[in-house]
């Protein structure tokens, strides 16, 4: 990677984004943020695990939640996919000057609650304030510590062709939520972003055979996480178009709007793989809650790294992964 | 307190600071940042402690360091206070849009070094990008995770009337250093910040009979950690003028600028509290390491809750908490 200036694109989640990290930050740090969105740190007894995420959102407020509810669920949702149990969170706060302080209030109530629900307390944290235009409001970054069983088989590196790929819920809402909440296109809608805690699914089903991997699809979407698998472990994915969950008002928004669902953010849905013979199983338990009432079996791994969609017609459409950004930015 | 906007003060450290956390950010989230710096968070075995913060500084680059080490020295410093031997780092990194990526690289490289020199891996975080005008160039988040004895007696609350305020070295030279890099002032100077690790210093005492209490005087500096002494027990502190290690470039700019050293910044000095028996050992084992060659005695805890400086007079000096901001920010 060519030395130069940081683009917007280089925060998607797609290709940018990758060769800066294996470029630049992984290198420098000796990390990588990990396959599995959390990471084992000691390998006795029950095994840590940390996951650690960043939230920035405009706007700051959305149908279905706020920066608070998203940075705790976020976090969440990480451990969660990594077959952890969430023990404790931390919070930092940034606060651009001139915040108003009620909506402040606003947001870390949510956040409160929001941990609550989970059971998980918010052990520490810090605040800082950063002067008026150079800050978006309000930032936040949580870590959560969570506890994985030492003989997890859960892994990037564990799927298998022939693997079938499994979503818990339809795909997109979280980003076409936000696209409508903060462009002003004239138009009204009843989105409402699936943001949420997915951590009772991940509990159905993480003692499972068979299940090889699970993770979050958030920045970059669905299609995303299988270019992930794909530059992983140069297993490609096809998917059946017509057996992806995807809302009538998210693909109305799309069309509208020329955006691909597959490449739109959720942040309370689970991307799992899992072997032909547990997917029905895992499936079933999503089922019996409401969080996973719509969970759909979409697809299967292929050998070769391409990502691509098998249309109700029988043609088949190659999805790239994202380049420069084609969608307005959430997060 | 009322609600309003967020002022700069609110980031400070001191007295604005501490309502904002106790009347908005505390109950909201069910959390305090800990008087430890640290939490722990399960109550068997070793005991896992936490720690997190997040840090922006102008300008990024500074004698001594730039935000990448900060940023690492910063979370370790503050689970070494905790008494926690850290294990792992997580790293959350916010550029903006537009930022050169050779200076990204520059910072993370120092991050990394920083990390490796302590002997502790970044196992995991994330990568967001801001809109340009929307950042300040790099914000950078850590988390630590470190273990704890758990009987370990370290404790804002374990402090006792007469015992010992214990400085491990000169006092404002970070602050004192960015300010001058930051500001034109016209002038020149051989500061250098003392940013630093002090898991050395730590682990030389943290086992220590008679130690009560760590804490890195970071924002708001050494006197602001006695004030949080204060506000916690009730015990305030009586600190010698002439015995508190401040370096001369230190002093003059501090005249020149009408600064008080006791509220500039350190990053890489730790404040002991001591019974009076163990503080001769302590000062012993800290100076026979190069970061604590200053290291020394400069005062007592006192009933009441007022921190006061006695001058080479005799006369009595109060200094009260940082309310409105009195100093150019710098983190």
């Amino acid at each position: 990677m060519q030395d130069g200036y940081i683009q917007l694109a280089h925060g998607n989640g797609g290709r940018l984004m990758r060769e800066l990290l294996e470029s630049v930050v992984f290198p420098a740090l000796g990390s990588r943020e990990s396959g599995t969105d959390g990471s084992a740190v000691a390998p006795d007894g029950r095994v840590p695990v940390l996951a650690s995420d960043s939230f920035t959102v405009q706007p700051l407020f959305f149908p279905g939640g706020n920066i608070g509810s998203l940075a705790i669920h976020g976090t969440l949702n990480d451990l969660a996919v990594s077959g952890a149990e969430p023990a404790a969170l931390t919070f930092n706060l940034v606060i651009e000057e001139g915040f108003a302080i009620a909506e402040l209030r606003s947001i870390l109530e949510t956040a409160g609650a929001a941990a609550r629900e989970a059971g998980v307390a918010i052990v520490g944290g810090d605040t800082k304030v950063v002067p008026r235009g150079q800050g978006s409001g309000v930032l936040i970054a949580t870590t959560g510590l969570g506890w994985r069983k030492a003989d997890s088989m859960l892994d990037i590196h564990a799927v298998q062709p022939g693997d079938v790929v499994l979503v818990s819920g339809p795909v997109g809402d979280h980003g076409a939520t936000v696209m409508m909440a903060r462009e002003d296109f004239g138009l009204s809608s009843d989105l409402v972003s699936d943001a949420a805690c997915i951590l009772p699914l991940a509990r159905l089903i993480r003692e499972q055979t068979g299940l090889r991997f699970m993770r979050d699809p958030t920045r970059g979407g669905l299609a995303t996480v299988l270019h992930e698998i794909a530059h992983a472990t140069g297993l490609g994915a096809r998917l059946q178009e017509s057996a992806i969950p995807v809302r009538p008002e998210v693909t109305g928004v799309c069309q509208l709007l020329g955006f691909n669902p597959l490449l739109l953010a959720c942040e309370g849905r689970i991307v799992a793989i899992a072997a032909e013979d547990a997917a029905d199983e895992i499936l079933a338990c999503w089922r019996t809650h409401p969080l996973g009432s719509q969970a759909a079996r979409i697809g299967t791994l292929v050998p070769g790294g391409t990502v691509s969609l098998v249309t109700p017609l029988g043609g088949q459409r190659f999805i790239d992964e994202l380049g420069e950004d084609p969608l307005p930015r959430i997060c």
